[in-house]
């Protein structure tokens, strides 16, 4: 008979959003006059980088004549798009990250998901609360979770990010194996100077253990002296991995195109306590289960790093920032306590009332939608998060609108 | 410490591609002037479609425009899509199979290697013999294989395609729980007919098990009797699922697009007896790991659907299969027994010395590079498989230098 994974049943209802559009659909049909200003969501608005769309283009008619073709590609991504990535993303900030460290993948919700199988059924996992989802769920499917219990699966380590260790979490007490962290975080849009990145990677050093760093929003950050990747960081190429995407950088939500960079050093160890690299190991699973990204879609990916494309990019990055300093700042100005919206798209805005009060005040009495912080965790209770994606104009106006209630 | 998934150990290395690279280049190296016909491949060489090319080129473009821009996708993928597959890939030929039962991916080989993660890890498979190598390989990572002896691993069942029983397999003897099933068949390009294939969804009715039908090469079918679709046998949709790609149907290899048929009414089990939908265990996985296809690849998939979309599939289609035809009629002609090639793009042939003895042979005489039966497993030696997916020059002149060592 043909049983289901059990670990399934573990799982809790991803309730989140579907509450959000439930509660924004019911008061959108007992007010048909009123405008909702959309700030919660975490998809890009901007058109892609017209470099894109004309590298884009020159990559689908190379599949329209038979000279140009291109069939099955490397599953790890194509040397064009490795090579620039590792030249400017890694190289250009001191981080010795080579092109055959970096395998190009259609997401990085797929690649995040998908690198806790390269670990054993027993792995202890320390994840951040707040957290992204995908980091915990993708566990509990793997059967590492236990069961859920007062907001938290039992066998989980709870990195706990909130005000008193300013939303970068301390070193647990209990000894994980494997560490999820995200800088510029999402939800609470904090970033991790290179003091506290050293901390984690040094106690990773320490305890064998490995780090599973998502930078996928670092191109949100424009202090220069806050890393962009953990392998600014010396002696992290022995302990971490990192995940980008071009989702974020480049707009590139529904175009989809990701990486992860592992570097050959990176050591993983057995039962028996012989050691293997981690970077042969997700070679083989990641060619096992993957047929390489869309060769049109990765010929666009490339088109960021040419001199045109970084001007773009840096103009797209320029505008969403500016709408998180126009959150920010409103929020401040309004009494409220905020983190990131600086080196971020995400503000965080600690609320007076529960997340959810929040969210329906919100949405009752101005119009606006944000995201209750507490779907994203315990320690998000109290808080909720604003989204930097969006026209000025929206954003404006919904801060508009926030004022007006609170005065 | 972080320790790896042990099971991994016992993945065999996939050595028969690099084999016979290693092989090509050795045999090049020694004679420079001579030219090599490659027709193992199983990639295609056509351009794609030009309406598919054109509705890509649109695609891009709505990127390009905050009016037409599209974000994330629905996870399942867009509806355009999933309901112009329902109509023409099922709907048309009496397969009751609904938009929302499909689901659209960035690839077969994900799909099919994704898929068992759904079932418990005691689950029994059954796997044909000669196979695509993905069906077992991310079993034996999830754990469900046991060792590796005499060319097979332990706990899986074989279904042995061999000439007694024309490459269709008999029912097993031992009962399992998940079964994986591939016509047109990848290597042998054997074809089941309706009902050989009611058989098998009688057997999985009966014992409560689950069919994994692989349809990738059903455009290939030109034998209006042969099934396309395991949905156009009755009952199946109780205890089937059905995987299909746009790979070797609209030459996507490189684009990076395909769907599974997951029927609403099919039920799977846990331990304690209670039935659940693996439509709704598999959407959860599916949204929870991955996050939509490509948008502009999604909207040249739709194209092929088009009156002029279908013109072009069939004389791509046709094209390949007169090359199979050469294949085929030129090796009966020389005395080898075949399979496939008349409702496939594989030719399997019987060979009078080993597989890798023939092979070396005919790169050595010839210059022409097959694949080794042996290399999809034990019921493949004594064969070896030939591609279509070649230009009709070349095929030709592969077969002229095959017959001129012959005689």
């Amino acid at each position: 008979m043909i049983k289901i994974n059990e670990n399934y049943k573990k799982l809790q209802s991803s309730y989140l959003f579907v509450e959000i559009a439930k509660r924004v659909s019911q008061f959108q049909k007992e007010n048909q006059d009123k405008e909702i200003i959309r700030m919660g969501i975490g998809d890009v608005t901007l058109p892609i980088p017209s470099v894109c769309i004309d590298a884009m283009h020159k990559g689908v008619d190379d599949l329209s004549n038979t000279k140009t073709f291109r069939g099955y590609g490397p599953e790890q991504g194509y040397d064009f798009l490795r090579e620039a990535i590792s030249e400017n993303e890694f190289k250009s900030r001191g981080a010795d990250i080579s092109a055959d460290e970096i395998f190009i993948s259609d997401g990085a919700k797929c690649d995040t998901g998908n690198f806790q199988e390269l670990f054993s059924q027993d792995t202890i996992i320390a994840l951040p609360d707040p957290v992204y989802p995908v980091y915990s769920d993708t566990n509990v499917m793997a059967g590492r979770s236990g069961n859920f219990a007062n907001g938290k699966y039992e066998n989980f380590i709870y990195l706990d990010s909130t005000e008193s260790n300013n939303f970068i979490p301390d070193l647990p007490s209990k000894k994980p194996d494997l560490i999820y962290l995200c800088f510029p975080n999402n939800p609470t849009g904090a970033t991790a100077t290179k003091d506290q990145l050293k901390k984690w990677v040094n106690y990773a050093k320490e305890n064998k253990a490995l780090i599973l760093f998502d930078a996928a929003y670092e191109t949100f950050i424009r202090d220069e002296s806050l890393p962009k990747s953990i392998f600014e960081i010396s002696g992290a190429k022995e302990v971490a991995v990192e995940f980008r995407s071009f989702s974020k950088s480049a707009g590139f939500t529904g175009v989809r195109c990701a990486h992860i960079a592992i570097p050959k050093e990176c050591k993983i160890w057995d039962k028996a306590g012989e050691s293997y690299s981690l970077h042969s190991l997700w070679n083989r699973r990641h060619s096992t289960k993957f047929n390489g990204a869309s060769y049109p879609v990765q010929r666009g990916a490339a088109a960021i790093y040419t001199s045109e494309g970084k001007k773009e990019v840096k103009a797209m990055i320029d505008y969403y920032l500016e709408n998180a300093k126009i959150i920010r700042n409103a929020m401040i100005n309004l009494g409220y306590k905020c983190t990131g919206g600086d080196n971020s798209p995400y503000v965080w805005v600690k609320t007076k009332t529960s997340s959810w009060d929040f969210f329906d005040s919100l949405l009752k009495n101005a119009g606006v939608v944000c995201t209750p912080g507490s779907g994203f965790g315990k320690c998000g209770e109290g808080f909720v998060r604003f989204s930097a994606f969006n026209t000025k104009e929206n954003t404006e106006k919904a801060m508009t609108k926030i004022a007006h209630i609170a005065n």
